[in-house]
Protein backbone atom coordinates (compact mmCIF):
# COMPACT_ATOMS: atom_id res chain seq x y z
CA UNK A 1 0.00 0.00 0.00
CA UNK A 2 1.25 3.48 -0.55
CA UNK A 3 -0.11 6.70 1.23
CA UNK A 4 0.19 10.60 -0.33
CA UNK A 5 0.14 12.43 2.71
CA UNK A 6 2.68 15.15 4.51
CA UNK A 7 3.94 14.23 7.93
CA UNK A 8 3.05 17.08 9.97
CA UNK A 9 -0.16 17.50 9.09
CA UNK A 10 -3.10 17.03 11.15
CA UNK A 11 -5.38 15.15 8.56
CA UNK A 12 -2.58 12.54 7.78
CA UNK A 13 -1.64 12.49 11.39
CA UNK A 14 -4.89 10.95 12.00
CA UNK A 15 -4.30 7.96 9.32
CA UNK A 16 -0.67 7.84 11.27
CA UNK A 17 -2.08 7.32 14.39
CA UNK A 18 -4.36 4.37 12.66
CA UNK A 19 -1.68 2.35 11.52
CA UNK A 20 0.00 3.03 14.50
CA UNK A 21 -2.83 1.60 16.73
CA UNK A 22 -3.56 -1.14 14.21
CA UNK A 23 0.57 -2.38 13.40
CA UNK A 24 -0.16 -1.29 10.05
CA UNK A 25 2.87 0.79 9.51
CA UNK A 26 5.41 -1.61 7.73
CA UNK A 27 2.99 -2.14 5.02
CA UNK A 28 2.98 1.08 4.02
CA UNK A 29 4.74 3.46 1.58
CA UNK A 30 4.93 6.98 1.87
CA UNK A 31 4.92 9.32 -0.56
CA UNK A 32 5.18 13.02 0.31
CA UNK A 33 2.90 15.76 -1.19
CA UNK A 34 4.80 19.12 -0.05
CA UNK A 35 1.71 20.99 1.42
CA UNK A 36 3.35 24.14 1.80
CA UNK A 37 4.08 24.30 -1.95
CA UNK A 38 0.26 23.60 -2.37
CA UNK A 39 1.21 20.68 -4.56
CA UNK A 40 -2.26 18.59 -3.35
CA UNK A 41 -3.84 21.43 -5.47
CA UNK A 42 -2.06 20.79 -8.39
CA UNK A 43 -3.85 19.05 -11.75
CA UNK A 44 -1.72 16.04 -10.81
CA UNK A 45 -2.46 15.61 -7.20
CA UNK A 46 -6.07 16.57 -8.51
CA UNK A 47 -6.32 13.27 -10.69
CA UNK A 48 -5.61 11.30 -7.56
CA UNK A 49 -8.02 12.59 -5.30
CA UNK A 50 -10.99 14.89 -6.83
CA UNK A 51 -11.40 17.09 -3.02
CA UNK A 52 -7.78 18.39 -3.24
CA UNK A 53 -7.04 16.77 0.32
CA UNK A 54 -4.33 14.50 1.90
CA UNK A 55 -4.31 11.81 2.55
CA UNK A 56 -4.95 9.23 0.08
CA UNK A 57 -4.21 5.46 0.59
CA UNK A 58 -3.41 3.76 -2.97
CA UNK A 59 -3.59 0.41 -3.12
CA UNK A 60 -1.46 -2.43 -4.85
CA UNK A 61 -4.72 -2.65 -7.59
CA UNK A 62 -4.52 1.14 -7.89
CA UNK A 63 -7.06 1.86 -6.13
CA UNK A 64 -7.66 4.96 -4.53
CA UNK A 65 -9.29 5.62 -0.96
CA UNK A 66 -9.49 8.96 -0.07
CA UNK A 67 -10.89 10.63 3.14
CA UNK A 68 -9.89 9.83 6.77
CA UNK A 69 -12.58 7.61 7.63
CA UNK A 70 -12.76 5.74 4.55
CA UNK A 71 -8.95 4.46 5.17
CA UNK A 72 -9.49 4.16 8.64
CA UNK A 73 -12.69 1.44 7.90
CA UNK A 74 -10.54 0.19 5.01
CA UNK A 75 -7.84 -0.17 7.67
CA UNK A 76 -9.23 -1.52 10.43
CA UNK A 77 -11.41 -4.15 8.23
CA UNK A 78 -8.57 -5.97 7.21
CA UNK A 79 -8.29 -8.35 9.73
CA UNK A 80 -11.56 -9.33 10.26
CA UNK A 81 -11.21 -7.86 14.00
CA UNK A 82 -11.97 -4.33 13.92
CA UNK A 83 -9.77 -2.45 16.83
CA UNK A 84 -11.38 1.12 15.60
CA UNK A 85 -14.70 1.44 13.98
CA UNK A 86 -16.55 -0.91 16.10
CA UNK A 87 -17.56 -4.44 16.41
CA UNK A 88 -21.33 -4.48 17.56
CA UNK A 89 -23.97 -2.22 15.43
CA UNK A 90 -24.69 0.16 17.76
CA UNK A 91 -20.28 0.50 18.08
CA UNK A 92 -19.77 1.06 14.66
CA UNK A 93 -22.70 3.96 14.65
CA UNK A 94 -21.87 5.90 17.91
CA UNK A 95 -18.20 5.68 16.67
CA UNK A 96 -19.18 7.51 12.89
CA UNK A 97 -21.15 9.54 14.10
CA UNK A 98 -18.39 10.90 16.89
CA UNK A 99 -15.81 11.15 14.16
CA UNK A 100 -18.05 12.94 12.12
CA UNK A 101 -19.17 15.45 14.87
CA UNK A 102 -14.85 16.05 15.65
CA UNK A 103 -14.85 16.88 12.25
CA UNK A 104 -17.59 19.11 11.95
CA UNK A 105 -17.21 21.03 15.46
CA UNK A 106 -13.33 20.50 16.10
CA UNK A 107 -10.98 19.75 13.54
CA UNK A 108 -12.85 21.21 9.85
CA UNK A 109 -13.81 24.05 11.73
CA UNK A 110 -9.96 24.61 12.84
CA UNK A 111 -9.35 24.01 9.06
CA UNK A 112 -11.24 26.08 7.50
CA UNK A 113 -10.23 29.31 10.08
CA UNK A 114 -6.62 28.36 9.20
CA UNK A 115 -7.38 28.25 5.18
CA UNK A 116 -9.85 31.49 6.02
CA UNK A 117 -8.56 33.81 8.40
CA UNK A 118 -4.75 33.15 8.98
CA UNK A 119 -2.05 33.82 6.31
CA UNK A 120 -2.68 29.57 5.88
CA UNK A 121 -0.26 28.27 3.66
CA UNK A 122 0.56 31.58 2.05
CA UNK A 123 -0.89 33.55 -0.78
CA UNK A 124 0.25 31.45 -3.91
CA UNK A 125 -1.65 28.39 -2.18
CA UNK A 126 -4.79 30.94 -0.38
CA UNK A 127 -6.48 32.08 -3.37
CA UNK A 128 -9.33 32.66 -2.36
CA UNK A 129 -10.11 33.90 1.68
CA UNK A 130 -13.17 34.31 3.63
CA UNK A 131 -12.26 36.00 7.03
CA UNK A 132 -15.30 36.04 8.85
CA UNK A 133 -16.43 32.92 7.73
CA UNK A 134 -12.68 31.92 8.83
CA UNK A 135 -13.28 33.58 12.27
CA UNK A 136 -16.70 31.80 12.81
CA UNK A 137 -15.68 28.92 12.47
CA UNK A 138 -12.44 29.34 14.93
CA UNK A 139 -15.38 30.23 17.86
CA UNK A 140 -17.35 27.16 16.63
CA UNK A 141 -14.09 25.10 17.29
CA UNK A 142 -13.87 26.59 21.10
CA UNK A 143 -17.32 25.68 21.37
CA UNK A 144 -16.80 22.39 19.88
CA UNK A 145 -13.85 22.08 22.68
CA UNK A 146 -16.00 22.73 25.26
CA UNK A 147 -18.47 19.91 23.77
CA UNK A 148 -16.42 17.41 23.85
CA UNK A 149 -15.16 18.27 27.25
CA UNK A 150 -18.35 17.68 28.46
CA UNK A 151 -18.68 14.22 26.41
CA UNK A 152 -15.47 13.11 28.73
CA UNK A 153 -16.78 14.32 31.87
CA UNK A 154 -19.20 11.56 31.12
CA UNK A 155 -17.16 8.82 30.09
CA UNK A 156 -13.34 7.85 29.40
CA UNK A 157 -13.48 7.91 25.76
CA UNK A 158 -15.07 10.42 22.62
CA UNK A 159 -17.56 7.47 21.60
CA UNK A 160 -18.12 5.81 25.15
CA UNK A 161 -15.36 2.96 27.23
CA UNK A 162 -12.99 2.25 24.66
CA UNK A 163 -10.72 3.95 22.28
CA UNK A 164 -11.50 4.20 18.69
CA UNK A 165 -11.69 6.45 15.32
CA UNK A 166 -13.44 9.06 17.33
CA UNK A 167 -10.80 9.68 19.83
CA UNK A 168 -8.28 9.72 16.64
CA UNK A 169 -10.24 12.32 14.90
CA UNK A 170 -10.58 14.82 18.36
CA UNK A 171 -6.53 14.37 18.18
CA UNK A 172 -6.50 15.78 15.08
CA UNK A 173 -8.25 17.90 15.80
CA UNK A 174 -6.40 19.47 18.86
CA UNK A 175 -2.88 18.88 17.00
CA UNK A 176 -4.35 21.33 14.51
CA UNK A 177 -5.53 23.65 17.23
CA UNK A 178 -1.99 23.61 18.71
CA UNK A 179 -0.53 24.33 15.59
CA UNK A 180 -3.16 27.78 14.78
CA UNK A 181 -2.60 28.57 18.31
CA UNK A 182 -6.19 27.70 19.46
CA UNK A 183 -5.54 26.15 23.43
CA UNK A 184 -7.53 24.31 25.21
CA UNK A 185 -9.34 26.52 27.28
CA UNK A 186 -8.63 26.31 31.14
CA UNK A 187 -11.70 25.36 32.32
CA UNK A 188 -11.75 21.95 29.96
CA UNK A 189 -10.17 19.82 32.90
CA UNK A 190 -11.72 16.90 31.08
CA UNK A 191 -10.39 17.20 27.65
CA UNK A 192 -7.25 18.04 28.76
CA UNK A 193 -6.70 15.08 30.92
CA UNK A 194 -8.01 13.13 28.33
CA UNK A 195 -5.63 14.47 26.14
CA UNK A 196 -2.47 13.73 28.42
CA UNK A 197 -3.84 10.23 28.92
CA UNK A 198 -3.58 9.73 24.63
CA UNK A 199 -0.22 10.76 24.60
CA UNK A 200 0.72 7.88 26.44
CA UNK A 201 -0.19 5.71 23.81
CA UNK A 202 3.43 5.53 21.27
CA UNK A 203 1.03 6.08 18.14
CA UNK A 204 0.22 9.21 19.55
CA UNK A 205 2.98 10.31 21.57
CA UNK A 206 4.83 10.44 18.46
CA UNK A 207 2.68 12.37 15.57
CA UNK A 208 2.28 15.11 18.46
CA UNK A 209 5.98 15.23 18.65
CA UNK A 210 6.47 15.20 15.08
CA UNK A 211 3.58 18.23 14.63
CA UNK A 212 4.72 20.00 17.93
CA UNK A 213 8.52 20.35 16.05
CA UNK A 214 6.82 22.46 12.85
CA UNK A 215 4.71 25.06 15.02
CA UNK A 216 6.43 27.68 14.15
CA UNK A 217 5.65 26.86 10.40
CA UNK A 218 2.37 25.01 10.70
CA UNK A 219 3.01 22.33 7.34
CA UNK A 220 7.57 22.87 7.75
CA UNK B 1 -36.62 2.38 16.74
CA UNK B 2 -37.34 6.17 16.79
CA UNK B 3 -36.03 8.52 14.10
CA UNK B 4 -36.35 12.63 14.60
CA UNK B 5 -36.62 13.99 11.10
CA UNK B 6 -38.63 16.11 8.40
CA UNK B 7 -40.67 14.04 6.07
CA UNK B 8 -39.18 16.31 3.42
CA UNK B 9 -35.66 17.40 4.55
CA UNK B 10 -32.90 16.01 1.83
CA UNK B 11 -31.12 14.52 4.96
CA UNK B 12 -33.76 12.86 6.19
CA UNK B 13 -34.49 11.66 2.37
CA UNK B 14 -31.26 9.61 2.87
CA UNK B 15 -32.02 7.58 5.74
CA UNK B 16 -35.57 7.17 4.73
CA UNK B 17 -34.47 5.21 1.60
CA UNK B 18 -31.86 3.37 3.27
CA UNK B 19 -34.72 2.04 5.51
CA UNK B 20 -36.29 1.50 2.37
CA UNK B 21 -33.45 -0.54 1.04
CA UNK B 22 -33.16 -2.53 3.83
CA UNK B 23 -36.40 -3.65 4.48
CA UNK B 24 -36.77 -1.65 8.26
CA UNK B 25 -39.36 0.90 8.02
CA UNK B 26 -42.29 -1.34 9.98
CA UNK B 27 -39.60 -0.78 12.79
CA UNK B 28 -39.20 2.72 13.16
CA UNK B 29 -41.44 5.24 14.39
CA UNK B 30 -40.77 8.81 12.99
CA UNK B 31 -41.23 11.94 15.71
CA UNK B 32 -41.88 15.38 13.51
CA UNK B 33 -39.34 18.22 14.30
CA UNK B 34 -40.39 21.15 12.08
CA UNK B 35 -37.06 22.50 10.41
CA UNK B 36 -39.44 25.39 8.94
CA UNK B 37 -39.64 26.55 12.82
CA UNK B 38 -36.30 26.36 13.44
CA UNK B 39 -37.07 23.23 15.95
CA UNK B 40 -33.65 21.51 15.18
CA UNK B 41 -31.97 24.85 16.74
CA UNK B 42 -33.74 24.76 20.24
CA UNK B 43 -32.20 24.08 23.44
CA UNK B 44 -34.39 21.15 23.87
CA UNK B 45 -33.45 19.28 20.44
CA UNK B 46 -29.97 20.79 20.95
CA UNK B 47 -29.87 18.48 23.84
CA UNK B 48 -30.34 15.34 21.31
CA UNK B 49 -28.32 16.66 19.19
CA UNK B 50 -25.31 18.86 19.48
CA UNK B 51 -24.86 19.44 16.16
CA UNK B 52 -28.82 20.75 15.90
CA UNK B 53 -29.46 18.49 12.42
CA UNK B 54 -31.75 16.03 11.39
CA UNK B 55 -32.01 13.41 11.43
CA UNK B 56 -31.01 11.52 14.63
CA UNK B 57 -31.64 8.09 15.54
CA UNK B 58 -32.95 6.69 18.83
CA UNK B 59 -32.27 3.14 19.86
CA UNK B 60 -34.59 1.56 22.05
CA UNK B 61 -32.08 1.63 24.89
CA UNK B 62 -32.18 5.31 24.71
CA UNK B 63 -28.70 5.54 22.67
CA UNK B 64 -28.45 8.60 20.03
CA UNK B 65 -26.97 7.81 16.87
CA UNK B 66 -26.92 11.43 14.23
CA UNK B 67 -25.30 11.88 10.92
CA UNK B 68 -26.54 9.83 7.66
CA UNK B 69 -23.21 7.74 6.79
CA UNK B 70 -23.46 6.86 10.96
CA UNK B 71 -27.10 6.02 10.65
CA UNK B 72 -26.97 3.98 7.76
CA UNK B 73 -23.75 2.00 9.03
CA UNK B 74 -25.54 0.69 12.16
CA UNK B 75 -28.83 -0.07 10.25
CA UNK B 76 -26.90 -2.00 7.17
CA UNK B 77 -24.89 -3.76 10.34
CA UNK B 78 -27.91 -5.21 11.60
CA UNK B 79 -28.71 -8.10 10.00
CA UNK B 80 -24.53 -8.96 9.10
CA UNK B 81 -25.08 -9.19 6.11
CA UNK B 82 -24.06 -5.26 4.44
CA UNK B 83 -26.49 -4.22 1.50
CA UNK B 84 -25.18 -0.65 1.30
CA UNK B 85 -21.91 -0.05 3.04
CA UNK B 86 -20.11 -3.03 1.62
CA UNK B 87 -19.08 -6.30 2.70
CA UNK B 88 -15.20 -6.46 1.92
CA UNK B 89 -12.20 -3.86 3.10
CA UNK B 90 -12.14 -2.39 -0.42
CA UNK B 91 -15.56 -1.60 -0.56
CA UNK B 92 -16.40 -0.54 2.49
CA UNK B 93 -13.05 2.06 2.03
CA UNK B 94 -14.61 3.15 -1.27
CA UNK B 95 -18.03 3.60 -0.03
CA UNK B 96 -16.94 5.36 2.58
CA UNK B 97 -15.51 7.81 0.68
CA UNK B 98 -17.31 8.63 -2.06
CA UNK B 99 -20.00 9.10 0.16
CA UNK B 100 -18.00 11.53 1.93
CA UNK B 101 -17.03 13.00 -1.75
CA UNK B 102 -21.00 13.36 -2.03
CA UNK B 103 -21.49 15.53 1.18
CA UNK B 104 -18.38 17.62 0.55
CA UNK B 105 -19.17 18.24 -3.18
CA UNK B 106 -22.48 18.34 -4.01
CA UNK B 107 -24.97 18.01 -0.85
CA UNK B 108 -23.29 20.26 2.11
CA UNK B 109 -22.15 22.69 -0.73
CA UNK B 110 -25.74 23.06 -1.31
CA UNK B 111 -27.01 23.10 2.23
CA UNK B 112 -24.20 26.08 2.67
CA UNK B 113 -25.85 27.90 -0.31
CA UNK B 114 -29.32 27.61 0.90
CA UNK B 115 -28.48 28.75 4.31
CA UNK B 116 -26.15 31.83 3.46
CA UNK B 117 -27.05 32.74 0.11
CA UNK B 118 -30.81 32.30 -0.09
CA UNK B 119 -34.14 33.41 2.09
CA UNK B 120 -32.82 29.58 3.81
CA UNK B 121 -35.36 28.24 6.58
CA UNK B 122 -36.42 32.62 7.07
CA UNK B 123 -35.07 35.19 9.17
CA UNK B 124 -36.25 33.79 12.39
CA UNK B 125 -33.99 30.48 11.62
CA UNK B 126 -30.90 31.72 9.89
CA UNK B 127 -29.61 34.88 12.07
CA UNK B 128 -26.21 34.49 10.02
CA UNK B 129 -25.84 34.42 6.77
CA UNK B 130 -22.75 34.80 4.90
CA UNK B 131 -24.20 35.05 1.23
CA UNK B 132 -20.41 35.26 -0.69
CA UNK B 133 -19.69 31.83 0.88
CA UNK B 134 -23.08 30.90 0.08
CA UNK B 135 -22.39 31.54 -3.41
CA UNK B 136 -19.02 29.76 -3.89
CA UNK B 137 -21.10 26.61 -2.35
CA UNK B 138 -22.98 27.08 -5.12
CA UNK B 139 -20.68 26.93 -7.54
CA UNK B 140 -18.60 23.95 -6.16
CA UNK B 141 -21.73 22.18 -6.42
CA UNK B 142 -22.01 22.87 -10.05
CA UNK B 143 -18.55 21.29 -10.33
CA UNK B 144 -19.26 18.48 -8.03
CA UNK B 145 -22.28 17.28 -10.49
CA UNK B 146 -20.12 17.66 -13.48
CA UNK B 147 -17.54 15.15 -11.50
CA UNK B 148 -19.90 12.39 -10.56
CA UNK B 149 -21.05 12.64 -14.03
CA UNK B 150 -17.41 12.09 -15.25
CA UNK B 151 -17.64 9.10 -12.49
CA UNK B 152 -20.96 7.62 -14.28
CA UNK B 153 -19.42 7.92 -17.46
CA UNK B 154 -17.07 5.42 -16.70
CA UNK B 155 -19.29 2.36 -13.95
CA UNK B 156 -23.22 2.14 -13.19
CA UNK B 157 -22.87 3.66 -9.46
CA UNK B 158 -21.32 5.84 -7.78
CA UNK B 159 -18.54 3.92 -5.59
CA UNK B 160 -18.56 0.76 -8.84
CA UNK B 161 -20.73 -1.84 -9.71
CA UNK B 162 -23.02 -2.10 -6.90
CA UNK B 163 -26.02 0.88 -5.47
CA UNK B 164 -24.83 1.85 -2.06
CA UNK B 165 -24.60 4.36 0.48
CA UNK B 166 -23.27 6.94 -1.89
CA UNK B 167 -25.51 6.25 -4.49
CA UNK B 168 -28.13 7.47 -1.69
CA UNK B 169 -25.84 10.03 -0.72
CA UNK B 170 -25.90 12.06 -4.36
CA UNK B 171 -29.38 11.31 -4.55
CA UNK B 172 -29.69 13.44 -1.80
CA UNK B 173 -27.92 16.08 -3.08
CA UNK B 174 -30.13 16.16 -5.74
CA UNK B 175 -33.47 16.23 -4.07
CA UNK B 176 -31.95 19.22 -2.42
CA UNK B 177 -30.34 20.94 -5.61
CA UNK B 178 -33.97 20.28 -7.21
CA UNK B 179 -35.35 22.18 -3.74
CA UNK B 180 -32.99 24.94 -4.64
CA UNK B 181 -33.94 24.85 -8.10
CA UNK B 182 -30.03 24.03 -9.22
CA UNK B 183 -30.37 21.75 -12.14
CA UNK B 184 -28.59 19.29 -13.29
CA UNK B 185 -26.26 20.56 -16.23
CA UNK B 186 -27.70 19.61 -20.03
CA UNK B 187 -24.48 18.43 -20.78
CA UNK B 188 -23.77 15.95 -17.39
CA UNK B 189 -26.35 13.26 -19.32
CA UNK B 190 -24.67 10.03 -17.58
CA UNK B 191 -25.78 11.83 -14.07
CA UNK B 192 -29.01 12.55 -15.14
CA UNK B 193 -29.29 8.71 -16.73
CA UNK B 194 -28.35 7.41 -13.72
CA UNK B 195 -30.84 9.60 -11.63
CA UNK B 196 -33.68 8.49 -14.00
CA UNK B 197 -32.60 5.20 -12.93
CA UNK B 198 -32.41 5.68 -9.66
CA UNK B 199 -35.93 6.31 -9.77
CA UNK B 200 -36.73 3.06 -10.70
CA UNK B 201 -36.25 1.96 -6.88
CA UNK B 202 -38.95 2.42 -4.82
CA UNK B 203 -37.46 3.60 -1.85
CA UNK B 204 -36.01 6.75 -4.06
CA UNK B 205 -38.85 7.48 -5.95
CA UNK B 206 -41.23 7.58 -3.27
CA UNK B 207 -38.81 10.11 -1.23
CA UNK B 208 -38.71 12.68 -4.44
CA UNK B 209 -41.84 12.65 -5.12
CA UNK B 210 -42.78 13.78 -1.59
CA UNK B 211 -40.07 16.26 -1.53
CA UNK B 212 -40.83 17.32 -5.40
CA UNK B 213 -44.56 17.92 -3.61
CA UNK B 214 -43.03 20.72 -1.46
CA UNK B 215 -40.84 22.56 -3.76
CA UNK B 216 -42.69 26.03 -3.99
CA UNK B 217 -41.75 25.97 0.06
CA UNK B 218 -38.33 23.39 0.68
CA UNK B 219 -39.67 22.37 3.81
CA UNK B 220 -43.07 22.47 3.73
Amino acid sequence: MRIYDWHTGPYPARVRIALGELGLQSRVKFVPVDLRRGAHKTPAFLAINYSGTLPVLELDDGTRIAECTAITQYLDALNGDPLLTGATPRDKGVIHMMTKRAEIELLDAISVYFHHATPGLGADVEIYQNPEWGFRQRDKAVRGMSYFDGVLQQQAFIAGEAFSMADIAVIGGLIFAELVDLPIPLKCSALSAWYTRMQERPSVRDRISISRSATTQPFE
